[in-house]
């Protein structure tokens, strides 16, 4: 059975990962016979954002902790990654993945990415195993794996900022999956575009897909 | 196009909506033709959980601005559900459901109802519209509407509490819905249950599906 991790970076769409493409990730990774584990760096948040006002909220969080939600307490520390343990890695998105995996929020093309981040994307790439991600999450890519075809939607200033930072940038519709194949890097945009949730749930299943295809 | 109310009781399994079950309805909904509105109280958590270590936490947090994260922004105090507007109304899981919308969870059978929740339940249910219950919940529906039949799955010790507050307790397996066509109240049992998020999937949409086949 494969094993695939999937990294969250908090818990809500604006101030850590997006639930709905985390949990429709686990249902796309069980629904084709794989298993997961979830992971997230051990960090305060970047911020914390009242999702109903979307103000910020003077209040401190974990970024580990709050994932856990979506976990029900079953999620790793991403620094206990090992990409030898695991056929595939997976990055939901949410703004938590540009604000608390990396910068992108704040500081657009000049970006820095998290340390455990970097190792967990290195290592796996140079074991040629597959990595998914989705929405906003292949900025990280970009910067890490310069020169891989990958999308963040159809978003002109984003894409704009994926070249600078080094990536391909292919335009991409609804549940649509961009294949690099020789990297073995797959990318769908899901809430990069108004989607609603069965457009969510069939980019996930597609994105997931492709993943376990290029698996060793 | 038939359009459902959706209670949340918070973001978390063990203080507030179970996640999985929250985002799998709202899926469900769609992809069965129907919208939903996403609702929650407007109230204290009665307290939050460490969903990593388990253990309480000492700060404050509000059921409506943390279910505001599962529903991306877009939900609205309970206080303002108004029956007449929707077709059918239904409640996810989660321990938030026995300590949020209810003190199930600290009194057992002698629990209380919040306001709203009560109203919700009343409105709806004197209007002839179904009610779906899945996970937890139909602990509520047992204390409201006495002589119900319904599932919490098959812990005993649950049932029989269930059956103090005045449910007919029906043992349901993974996936499986009751349906009290008379009361139109249908229940599942989810995580009561060692589910897997499939079986989650399951039976969450077999649940929507006899909820909407029971609208007028």
């Amino acid at each position: 059975m494969k094993k695939i991790a999937i990294v969250l970076a908090g818990c809500g769409v604006f101030d850590g990962a997006e639930i709905h493409e985390a949990v429709l990730s686990m249902l796309a990774i069980q629904k084709q016979g794989a298993e997961f584990q979830l992971f997230a760096p051990d960090i305060a948040q970047s911020h914390v954002i009242n999702h109903l006002s979307g103000e910020i909220m003077t209040e401190e969080r974990n970024v580990l902790i709050e994932s856990a939600r979506i976990a029900r307490g079953n999620i790793k520390a991403l620094s206990m990654y090992n990409a030898a343990e695991f056929d595939a890695l997976i990055f939901p998105g949410g703004f938590g993945v540009a604000k608390n995996l990396c910068n992108f929020a704040f500081k657009g093309s000049s970006m820095e990415v998290l340390p455990e981040v970097i190792n967990s994307i290195q290592e796996t790439h140079q074991m040629n195993k597959p990595i998914g991600a989705m929405c906003i999450s292949p900025v990280i890519i970009a910067k890490l794996l310069p020169g891989t075809e990958l999308t963040i939607g159809n978003d002109v200033e984003t894409s704009v900022l994926v070249e600078e930072l080094g990536g391909k940038h292919k335009i991409a519709n609804f549940t649509e999956v961009i294949s690099d194949k020789k990297n073995k890097i797959f990318t769908t945009p899901c809430y990069m575009l108004q989607a609603n949730l069965v457009q969510i749930a069939k980019g996930t299943e597609n994105l997931i897909s492709k993943v376990i295809e290029a698996c060793i």
